[in-house]
């Protein structure tokens, strides 16, 4: 594997996808696709599905994501599971056989909230890495909501639910954009004077919003994302809070 | 104006676009382009190139901006300059006298410092809002480098060259993106345990990247970014900077 292409996709939306991404894709001589999670077959769909509206004709290579060890602290269990996922990719790449640049897509944008870049470091030889940005659950939210993402002037902070949980509300900031949140973390905050923008499937056919003042638009989004996710089966939300101007 | 679709177009990439932008600018039934700054020519090339790209055949309505009334505070002077966009909106809209949704283009996503939301806000009656997402030069710089934008589970603060002159560092942020600073405000900080990556022209055909540690890539990007200025006449830069781990 000399050259390796790490093309954002979008969140769930194959017009997500940027003509960059499009060209990648028909561009490259192999495409990895990994099979994994809960949301499995929905996704495998739509990276199909991504796959036939821009007429990629490469032969696909779907791994199945290995399991991460149990019995090490949290960063050595990553850091042994990313080394695995590398051994894995360089493995799928030599069965297929094919020489020339290999592509990889991955959800949203590759840089946010994402391992690949990091797992890509693993591989020796190291390949040529290039990277097609792609729209990213915070674009998908603000423009959903028809937002802006920052005040006038403002600054905002990405960060993630756990984070929010052991840190609380993140300094002097005003804006909050919280990821990988599975518990609702905003739950555990002082609601007072704070407006929160809420959406599940961001992009896709089963969107869900909610927006209001946190104290009274929390609960219901507590109840409103149980729903969808019994519903699914699975479930992928994003938010941002901003506090009212003092 | 019934409908009002603000169509995000990537930071100077026309690959940059997504399918979604692409089939917006061709379903609109009228096209409005703005007419400014020093950038003038290479951006209006740029949007012309972007509409021949994808084939859009609606009207294209050039507007000129509005230049800013003096003699107000800022907030003031904003605000007043903002009406009179949404005014020159409405008047071109009204002159091009056809009916349908109306594109507009906005640099990267439109929810990234950039007023167009602010500005159809004050647009009465009040259109249907839709917002397409588009590359951030945020997305255009780490995939320029092909870096994380954040760490594993840290935080990124986004924010401008003015705060970071007024405020510092932002209290407790381990990774920092800075947009719209026409001064190279990097070098107010203790460059001490911090690496910068810089880019200008990001995604375009003059692109600069420059990286390392701040103690001696900061002056680096000083003179690099005035010569590109003066090579171009103008400039567009965005950077990040994080803390080593301490
Ligand atoms: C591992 S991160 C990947 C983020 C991705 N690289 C991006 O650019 O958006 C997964 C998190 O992204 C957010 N996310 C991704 N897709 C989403 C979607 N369609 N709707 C809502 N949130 C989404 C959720 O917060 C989820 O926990
Ligand atoms: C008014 S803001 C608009 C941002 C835009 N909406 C976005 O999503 O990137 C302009 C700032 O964006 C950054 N920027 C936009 N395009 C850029 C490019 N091609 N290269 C570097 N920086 C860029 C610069 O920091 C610039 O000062």
């Amino acid at each position: 594997m000399r050259e390796l292409w790490l093309v954002g996709i979008g969140t769930g939306n194959p017009d997500h996808l940027t003509r960059a991404g499009a060209r990648a894709l028909c561009d490259a001589a192999l495409i990895l696709v990994p099979r994994k999670g809960p949301e499995k077959s929905d996704l495998a769909d739509l990276r199909l599905a991504i796959l036939d509206a821009v007429g990629a004709t490469a032969p696909v290579a779907e791994f199945d994501m290995p399991v991460r060890d149990a019995g090490y602290d949290y960063a050595e269990r990553v850091s042994r599971w990313h080394d695995d996922i590398a051994a894995i990719w360089a493995e799928t790449v030599s069965k297929a056989g094919v020489s020339g640049p290999v592509a990889l897509l991955v959800w949203g944008d590759p840089g946010l909230y994402d391992s690949t870049l990091r797992i890509a470091d693993r591989l020796t030889p190291r390949p040529r890495l290039r990277v097609v940005p792609g729209i990213t659950a915070l674009q998908a939210l603000t423009a959903a909501h028809a937002i802006p993402f920052n005040s006038v002037n403002g600054a905002v902070t990405v960060t993630t639910g756990r984070r929010l949980r052991d840190h609380g509300w993140p300094g002097e900031a005003e804006t909050v954009v919280v990821m990988l949140d599975g518990e609702c973390s905003f739950r555990g905050l002082d609601p007072g004077g704070v407006t929160i923008w809420w959406g599940a499937f961001l992009g896709m056919a089963n969107e869900v919003l909610e927006a209001g003042p946190l104290a009274e638009a929390g609960p219901r989004i507590v109840e409103v994302r149980a729903a969808a996710r019994d519903a699914h089966g699975w479930i992928m939300d994003t938010y941002m809070m901003r506090r009212d101007p003092s």
